[in-house]
């Protein structure tokens, strides 16, 4: 580009031609500012248009993902996904800025994506982490067998017809066929409940229950994750291993929350002791590391320590102060994780103009069908309820959210799904997240026009 | 180690032996999550002891992480030092529990390295944004004439005197004699302040003149940093470019002030706007970001336009909400900054014990010689004032703090500064703010014995 912009060469490095990679330090730092830039205009581009029609944010944080991402504007793309230095628009303008050769570009990149796919990753620690604050265990005692009996329904009816299918009919090797499967399973629990808020079915029977299962749900999305995250990296079947891993899972959880009654009157008296900045967070961010590096360390997922971290922690007095402080950090760590799952994802794979991508699409079809059937039969898992509206409660569990997206993030960063699985998986994520809210009102005879809530929403985490 | 641990081998990863660098990410994160667990624990254990032998935090911080650094524990050490992955022992760990090779743990340790560093520097624009907006730039136009006076001096007479005495008696070459003599310019706004506090002599003559002429230093600082930084990265020392440098860092900063008058209704407007989470933090940092891209683009620091956005975002109504939802972003950023540069440095090249390490001793006492010295005379630059505690002036601008540390973390980023060079200037900073507030209640006269201040502190930034 020099012969059109003299001044490139006038405001170069000299020494770049033979720098080693610790003197592009400062490139790359320039590079994940420009990327963090485009994530959070994405993200709150993204996230206001989706609440405008009345749709999580998350849900616009997700497609402002895909547009700025691989699929089309490529202004955030990965070197996993296939992506070159020469793909990038923010290393393009780097280059030109900084009249830099290919090879430089290239490590340049490579150091650049590798900060935003850590910080992205550090992003959905904070996010699990933030859910597991704002699960009430004692809330979760009180939902009772019904909603347990709905949300088990909801994660194993997917699950099996999913990795069966794309087994048999798709002839995917198992292990991909189990990762698309779980992701499946979760239930959203947020655009559900704020759905029933506005149409006042809440605290209905079918309210309570489809919000019981729903957290329920979560749980157990959290705990297939870590399982089938584990089979993945193994590559792997093996029966004793996925028992081990299903035990480890839960004793994990529980024995987390269990010894966590112990630790939270230390945390609390660390953080009364303590007279410093950071007097909470910090201790309470030590814990949540910690608990994730564990989870890491036994071969199951980071996130699942996160969420036990934050189960924990909610049980303090200090809830509400740490509740406050984890908010902003939250709000600038966890977009750049739902803007990068979007951005991954290719979604001209399933581009229907292209004969070779039919197969791409059967596969999203599949997903999706299964997606919607798998959750609507939960309905009828509801016994000695006479009367009961088991559209409704079946309806109420289609819309996929977080953890969803959490799934198709960690699949596709590990590279078990190909791009196809992937791009199918996330337009399930947002068709189902779609076409919950107006089924849902449907199904309680309520009329179509959305009531807008009162109070102006600063919401997130619960609102998708 | 396979021989002392079979559980090793049983839990490691088949795949990486032919792993490539993406298939590392779980680790990286991992090594990544460890790194921040021993930055944070540091940074608690040395705030929490500095604050009760009543120094600023920061300087607790600082300590602590030459302690954990390559000095002394070798929990957090960076490739840029010398250090090799099997120096770093959150690198050995994830050999142990991962069974990787030599190879696999080099580039995970670079990976993790270099995520840390970024997110250091992160760490170090969130802190000169902070710092931006703690300053009041109506306050600052109050100070007048003679704060200006001592400002000047005091950054003047220390630069000039480092750099030449560090060309003409230990012979170093220009571009680190310029960078080192500009790390003995600021002067901390913090701890003098506080210090003046604590014996009631704020808002006495020399009180006032004391802390405007920090907070000038610390504009000042950061421009010299600024055109310092740039001279080092072409590495010549052209005297049109310095003066480009100076007029354009200048302009920049005094540039952005005006247009953010016009910017600050826009950020306003858009806040109120947007009805999702973040709708205050992400347009605030998208600016910092922006202007700290700017800041780099120009070839000057990421740090200067960070401060410039801080400074323009400070005169705005929604600047309260801002301050408490930057306040833990920073507390979780910042630390890294202080830790990882104290972590840098390798304080063992000043042992006395061994001679040839006696050159860098003696550079160690020339800098703090005339850290003390450069600033102390300023007392003396004050006019028109009869019967003015001259001395106590002089006492009160020699703590150097956070921009002191920024100059030691950028040269020791890019490579400017020598080992030697480093730790003499890291020292120089630590006895400078260890010695200035005994030294301060004697200059004033007072009883040695601080007077605790009554409320619980929650301090950082206005702490050192």
């Amino acid at each position: 580009m020099n012969f059109i912009n003299p001044l490139s060469k006038l405001i170069s490095h000299p020494f770049l031609g033979t720098a080693t990679p610790s003197e592009y330090s400062p490139i790359v730092l320039t590079g994940v500012l420009l990327s963090l830039i485009v994530v959070y205009i994405a993200s709150k581009l993204g996230g206001e248009i989706s609440r405008k029609i009345d749709l999580p944010p998350v849900l616009g944080e997700l497609v402002a993902g895909v547009i700025v991402g691989a699929s089309a504007l490529h202004l955030l793309v990965f070197p996993e996904g296939g992506a070159e230095a020469s793909n990038s628009v923010v290393i393009g303008l780097l280059q030109f800025i900084n009249n830099l050769t290919p090879d430089a570009a290239t490590s340049i990149f490579e150091a650049q994506s590798e900060v935003v796919s850590v910080l992205a990753e550090i992003g959905v620690i904070i996010l699990l982490f933030e859910i597991g604050l704002e699960s009430d265990l004692k809330e979760l005692q009180k939902v009772g067998y019904q909603a347990t009996v709905v949300a088990c329904v909801g994660v194993a009816v997917p699950f099996i017809a999913g990795t069966v299918g794309l087994v048999y009919f798709f002839h995917f090797p198992v292990i991909p066929a189990i990762f698309a499967g779980a992701a499946l399973t979760a239930t959203s629990i947020g655009i559900t409940s704020k759905v029933l808020s506005e149409i006042g079915q809440l605290k209905s029977r079918e309210g309570q229950i489809i919000v019981g299962a729903a957290v329920i749900d979560d749980i157990l999305g959290i705990i297939v994750l870590a399982v089938v995250a584990s089979l993945a990296k193994t590559g792997e079947v093996d029966i004793v291993n996925v028992i081990y891993l299903i035990v480890s899972a839960t004793t994990f959880l529980i024995g987390s929350i269990l010894l966590g009654k112990f630790f939270n009157k230390s945390f609390v008296g660390i953080a009364d002791k303590l007279q410093t900045r950071g007097n909470i967070i910090i201790p309470a961010l030590i814990f949540a590391f910690f608990m994730a590096f564990i989870g890491n360390a036994i071969h199951l997922e980071a996130i699942l320590g996160a969420f036990a971290a934050g189960l924990v922690l909610d049980e303090t007095d200090k809830r509400k102060e740490l509740d406050e402080q984890v908010k902003p950090i939250a709000d600038i760590l966890v977009p750049i994780f739902f803007v990068t799952v979007g951005a991954r994802v290719d979604l001209s794979v399933l581009n229907p103009a292209i004969p070779s991508n039919r197969e791409g699409l059967f596969i999203a079809i599949f997903l999706i069908a299964i997606a919607i059937i798998g959750k609507f039969v939960t309905g009828w898992a509801v016994f000695g309820q006479p009367g009961i509206n088991r559209i409704a409660i079946g309806v109420g569990m289609i819309p996929r959210g977080e953890v969803g997206l959490v799934f198709a993030g960690i699949g596709a960063a590990s590279g078990v799904l190909d791009k196809p699985l992937q791009a199918a998986i996330i337009m399930m994520v947002i068709l189902t997240t779609f076409i919950a809210p107006p089924l849902l009102r449907v199904a309680f005879k309520e009329p179509a026009e959305p009531q807008k809530p009162v109070e102006k929403p600063v919401d997130g985490v619960t609102d998708s």
